[in-house]
């Protein structure tokens, strides 16, 4: 266990968004909420799972809908508090820890808000190791875990409880539920004991995002390189240099829906890489050919900071690396990929697993699901 | 108390129908999925309000939305009782018995099915004394109480509760949330006590409907004049005898937008009667005039059968009465002409009440909402 520092919630969300791979919103509006909530309330303390109770509950805040209105709508902290609440006289009992829905602007820190005014812990892990757009894409529907109770709740003081035959239908209801409440809404879901955090989470990314975090500080602090310091403690590569000379986005039925063209400088010069994106970025295609794909994790750096840019942000004109990744292996069993592979977005290629390595999964034990094996990288 | 017949669940559907005022969909559906759970699950009681203890939990089960879908999608049955279940479970205590949220077509019958599942009475009143489109336009508004929590479910086993801050905001919630069940689904809400039962619920109008259904029946059975008979049960006046020569109706966000124009016939000939419709009857407009308004109740009633005719019946031809009812008092207080009169419906008229009376009101003691005194007819 340790406290987070002011500092440390910062280098976490500035690495998650590295992690989010363009979704996940503008980590800055999480990061001011979590770090108000630690000021008034108490600190936030970090765990690892192994420091839990097999018995003890665990369960996941985050917020539902688009990230925009996030700033006018939504301190976070009290509308958590009140969610809590619902979510534990539904049970019938205390939760004794959160975590991470996912890595990835504001759901890596949302937790950390309600820790704080709850008091209790952040478990260091998430349920994906990246930021995905919809609730039942993550490792707890491959290893058959409902997301029920899903609470719900919005800043006037309204609740909802979701109960559902399949996490496909929880997130239809609190998509639905989360553009009656304006487009945004807080939520909790997914409890689980100690012992299924353990086996089933992917545990250590939040330490990771911090890793990535405090890389890309200490290069600015030093005038070092941010970008070369990110890709290094990612262990991704560089897919692409060169500028955007192009976006399309636009927004279909709550989703951003897009894609960036950029034209290569230095190495690749005289080449062309697409970024297809719904929320996050999904496929990147180099002269028509695909070079990187979901469930890999595909982020736009900016060249001259090393700071990841979220599809919103991306903007004409900037120069930018595109940085590749392993995704974490479960997302490459047979389970993972029929659950948020290439199909699942509409794409008809095969998936092409990226080299590297998922770092987190390199220390911490990770369960596949049902007598699946890992397609190798 | 008394177990109802077939025939009684037929007579009350129908007599339902004339005080639904066009909505509530087909009786016909909601009278076969009662009289089925009668036959199969043990009969169907109906007690008075004064046979419940002050601390029996009295709540109301109702189908939210589209009445089209209704007979492909819900038996109403099975899918009632698990969201019973779900509620007795949110209340933390059985529930003691059941009645109808509004009397109008399916919704006068529904609690009738789950009565016969559960084991449980129908208690003999509703909450309008007529139909409603939206959850929040009941007595129980009027009187502060909530209709929280609103436990919703669909045919295949989801389960939605909703808890809000006012009705209105359930009204909203519900509305999405059946929309996302697929344009309908069952719930059940404003948990209350037998005291308040007696003192707030509009009682004995499950019986009065069951008189006019009667009244309509022996008319038929005799071979007398089936709408005499209606109107003579109903103490209300027909407003106009015609033609329906135009209907237009649109459905615009899930409501049923529209209006029926009726030629006048006999003492009416030459003149002209517009009923002007949301889902329910709202506006009849003679020549120009409104002589009949909401909260009032106005039925299109068939001349040669005086059966109601919902307002997805209207049919181009038919010759028709158009039958004004006097609605429950509660209804003409200042309260509740804010809450459901014209101004709702977006009209910009003052209300006129019709003459006559509402009968159940003339018998059974009603609670005006705090202060206020009622308009008199």
């Amino acid at each position: 266990m340790r406290e987070l520092s002011e500092q440390a919630i910062r280098d976490i969300a500035y690495g998650s968004t590295v992690l989010g791979t363009g979704g996940g919103g503008d980590p800055y509006l999480g990061t001011l909420a979590a770090i108000e909530s630690a000021r008034r309330q108490g600190p936030v303390r970090l765990v690892d799972a192994d420091e839990l109770a097999d018995d003890a509950v665990v369960a996941f805040p985050f917020i539902v809908g688009a990230p925009l209105p996030f700033l006018e709508k939504l301190t976070a902290g009290p509308e958590l508090g009140r969610v809590l609440e619902g979510f534990e006289r539904f049970l019938g009992r205390k939760v004794d820890a959160v975590m991470s829905a996912e890595v990835g602007g504001a759901n890596s820190t949302a937790p950390m808000s309600l820790a704080a005014l709850a008091g209790i812990p952040v478990v260091d892990g998430d349920l994906i190791g990246r930021a995905f757009p919809e609730l039942q894409l993550c490792s707890l529907t491959l290893h058959g875990i409902a997301a029920s109770p899903i609470v719900m709740g919005d800043e006037h003081g309204n609740a909802v409880v979701v109960e559902t035959i399949s996490n496909q239908w929880g997130e239809r209801l609190a998509r639905t539920t989360s553009i009656c409440f304006g487009a945004i809404c807080v939520a909790i879901a997914y409890p689980i004991d100690g012992k299924a955090v353990k086996a089933l989470t992917l545990r250590g990314t939040i330490g990771w995002a911090e890793e990535i975090g405090i890389a890309l500080r200490r290069a600015h602090e030093e005038k070092r390189d941010g970008l070369a310091a990110v890709v290094e403690a990612t262990g991704g590569e560089v897919l692409f240099n060169g500028k955007i000379i192009d976006v399309d986005r636009r927004t279909e039925q709550g989703w951003v829906l897009g894609e960036a063209v950029l034209a290569g400088a230095d190495d690749d010069a005289g080449h062309e890489l697409v970024v297809h994106f719904q929320n996050e970025n999904l496929i990147a295609v180099r002269d028509g050919e695909i070079v990187a794909s979901v469930p890999d994790l595909i982020t736009v750096l900016s060249t001259e900071t090393g700071a990841a840019i979220t599809t919103e942000q991306l903007r004409y004109g900037s120069r930018v690396a595109v940085l590749g990744m392993a995704c974490h292996p479960i997302w490459r069993t047979a389970e993972g990929l029929a659950l948020a592979g290439p199909s699942h977005w509409h794409y008809d290629h095969d998936y092409t697993p990226l080299a590297g390595r998922f770092r987190p999964a390199e220390i911490h034990p990770w369960t596949a699901p049902g007598g699946s094996s890992t397609v190798a990288a």
